[in-house]
């Protein structure tokens, strides 16, 4: 956990850490088989988000972002751990993607490593997958989440923690054909700067460093070298069992973790041809805040996704217009719970206004579920896995029938959905017809449309659509009436 | 069922059309609510292929085509279905899927129809589909299929031949909302020519000419007019039942679906302005055989298709070479069945590698499968839903796990998947690095994979990556082994 304090300076707002809290609970080692996160290591985890829900109790909810990576994005039960910590943390928690959590990374990074003219190439090797991000300045260019981690590396290779060449060979090798699906668009793209940004990269470089390794005297444990690398590995090889393992400022909650880190680190070093590397840490945590202090200034990077996806989509932007502008005023129209954040609901109702026609480029067949494929697999920088969820939910209703959602439970967007599948029946004729006065109303999940039964009237097919509406909502059991006065 | 016989004319090769024959099986009136194809329909289906099938016993499969549309896109028995028509066919059925009937519908219209300058509108209704096409000469341009027809229209509005003015008027509108949703995009790109194409134009014009209801002295029966279209609908509606019905020219098989023909078909003149709309029929059948015809002289739309998809997805070209290449040369090394068409399955192998990158444009994460699902969705002219979701599992299966396609009994082109698997494993490294001399050999389902063990050596991660696709196809219970020498 990292609390920091936005300051402004003449280079912009830079944000001056404050307190920072961590906690090695290797959540990816408590994956069963199954993709289970296993009882231990579940508790592990809620025990820390509890005691780091204390110390930022009372915050502002605006000002707290706290997301989640590999191990949440592939356990089977990683929904109830949330719900779980969520309550622990007393906060939102989100979990990202990898390719969001490369794009924040690199935030993070860019922020904290002095600049170059030129590329950088920032690599993260977490716990359960790594990250490769080629950038410039603090604008990432290539990104890429792959499932190779130091946690569940060495899991594989090393699971009772015994050492051998033969093993250790694999795994290099192993880590090195997932690299090498990347490799040709990296080295292409190439780079002025390399940057390690994980706890994984730090550790090793304090390890040479620590150890005299790196063969250079001025060395303060900020840089990782292929000479180093090699010879931490020849040193590991010693040794039959990691237990056994003697390096000076080895921790004891890294000795299990660290081989498969470093077979990975060297097979990064190899596919990619570096020869040395820059190491911070906590690039994710300071690219989060980045990144939320970013929105609160009008820069949200959701924003820009969404802008992308509608070129590179050929969306309708006439279209996206109407009925975004239309379910955005029937949306405000409605009671707001309390909890309800507004503004959070009104842009996502308008994304998805954006977005709706975006399976359109696939097949005018069914585009609707094309849309919500898109939604929910897609990269889509700035957005967590939860708010692509959302969207795809979104998406798939905004048209036909709404069986498929009143059996999904995880479902809880009701309000913007009528706003939009109204706002979409009422501009099916793709022009702008001016028209009438619309009123939108709900009571106790009841809804009500009203508009001018003369204009309906001269509009049969409006009027046709809107009461085949009602009868679709009907049919799930809710209550809409159109009243025509 | 059209029988033609190729003739080279100073204009291209016309075919002249030598037999027809035609059942009015009204296979869409058989689909019951949960979208099975009952008995009786399934029963007149196979028997009217029977007859046709026995017509041309002996004809070389290479002039052969059939193909069928809605009702076997939609029946959730089609497969049965079409797998006992082939049977009584003695040739291959490809199901289409509704644009590419479009496209097929339009090549057919264009060549039965007097070219004119401009744009021309080409209207199919089907007895449960219409399709809409704007084209030039012989290119079609905006492609549509829509869900109403005029036989699942009947049964839906006049269920017990019962008629009346306010279910004919909800009819109407049930279509134009339908309509709706394609009219602006059709407006804005305009037309010169209307061209109604099914037999439910023909048999109006006929009704109109035939009763006098066009206005027109010089009418014969090729030509439906708005004033037609109207004095049909107004004679409707004097009478209770569609049994009743008298007009001069009714035939008895037309009798119970004409009135949801005549709905649609004045919903596409109101909603898309039309005052007159030639006739012609039997132009899915005329277009089918174009389409032979042109792969036969090496203008197969399919080709132009992938082209297509691999701009619109910014594909890897040099990527999709390799592997395409290796792929095809590891199939011409395989054991060749008797029943297997090469070519065929050549063709369709390097399509697959064409393609297997596409859904890297949704994400890097599982871009197999979304490669897969574009394969298996997207509007791909020329191709059949079969050659689609051959292509789909090919994608799907290209890398990763097998399991998914061991699971899967229709699946069958193992030898296919085998080549374009180890062409990608070999060609992972995405450079044009010379590879050694790989023969490949099957026997009795086990693969053999031999290459130069000096080669492996100095090549330790292709090496390894070979060893784990044997595991791979092991663990899925198939032979296959990695040979050094």
């Amino acid at each position: 956990m990292l609390i920091a304090q936005a300051v402004n300076t003449p280079s912009g707002t830079q944000l001056r850490p404050i307190d920072t809290l961590r906690e090695s609970v290797r959540l990816a080692a408590g994956l069963t088989e199954n993709k289970l996160l296993g009882n231990d290591a579940y508790q592990r985890g809620l025990t820390a988000i509890k005691r780091f829900g204390e110390r930022i109790r009372g915050f502002d909810p605006a000002n707290v972002r706290a997301v989640a990576t590999n191990t949440l994005r592939v356990a089977k039960n990683a929904q109830q751990f949330v719900n779980d910590a969520q309550e622990a943390l007393g906060f939102p928690i989100e979990v990202i993607a990898g390719v969001e959590e490369a794009r924040l990374i690199y935030i993070g990074a860019a922020h904290e490593v002095q600049a170059v003219q030129g590329n950088r190439l920032v690599v993260d090797i977490g716990g359960g997958s790594t990250e490769f991000i080629i950038g410039k300045g603090y604008e990432p260019k290539l990104l890429e989440s792959l499932y190779i981690g130091c946690v569940s590396h060495s899991m594989r290779f090393f699971p009772k923690g015994n050492i051998d060449a033969h093993e250790f060979k694999e795994a290099e090798l192993a880590a090195r054909r997932e690299i090498q699906v990347i490799s040709g668009a990296y080295l292409n793209s190439g780079w002025k700067q390399v940057i390690g940004s994980s706890g994984t990269a730090r550790a090793l470089a304090e390890l040479i460093s620590a150890n005299d390794l790196n063969g250079r005297s001025n060395d303060s444990g900020g840089l990782i070298t292929r000479e180093g690398l090699k010879a931490l590995k020849k040193h590991l090889l010693k040794y039959e069992h990691v237990s056994q393992v003697e390096l000076i400022g080895l921790k004891d909650d890294r000795r299990s973790v660290w081989p498969g880190g470093l077979a990975i680190m060297l097979a990064v070093f190899d596919e990619l041809g570096i020869e040395e590397m820059e190491v911070t840490d906590a690039a994710l945590r300071s690219g989060v805040l980045y990144d939320l202090l970013g929105r609160s200034q009008h820069h949200d990077m959701r924003y820009v996704t969404v802008e992308q996806f509608m070129q590179r989509y050929a969306v309708d932007r006439d279209q996206a217009d109407r009925v975004g502008k239309l379910a955005a005023d029937f949306l405000q129209q409605l009671p707001k719970p309390e909890a309800e954040n507004r503004a959070d609901n009104v842009a996502l109702l308008q994304w998805a206004a954006n977005l709706h026609e975006i399976g359109l480029s696939i097949s005018h067949n069914g585009y609707h579920k094309h849309s919500a494929y898109i939604a929910g697999n897609a990269d889509m920088p700035g957005f967590s896995k939860n708010d692509q969820a959302r969207l795809a939910a979104l998406l798939i209703g905004h048209t036909g029938k709404l069986g498929k959602l009143a059996n999904n439970h995880n479902f809880h967007d009701w309000r913007m959905l009528f706003c939009l599948r109204l706002a979409q029946v009422l501009c099916r004729g793709r022009n702008d017809t001016n028209l009438p006065k619309i009123k939108v109303s709900e009571h106790d999940g009841s809804y009500l449309v009203s508009l001018s039964k003369e204009w309906a009237t001269e509009h049969p097919l409006t009027e046709f659509s809107l009461i085949k509406e009602a009868t679709e909502w009907e049919r799930v059991g809710r209550s809409y009436q159109v009243s025509l006065k």
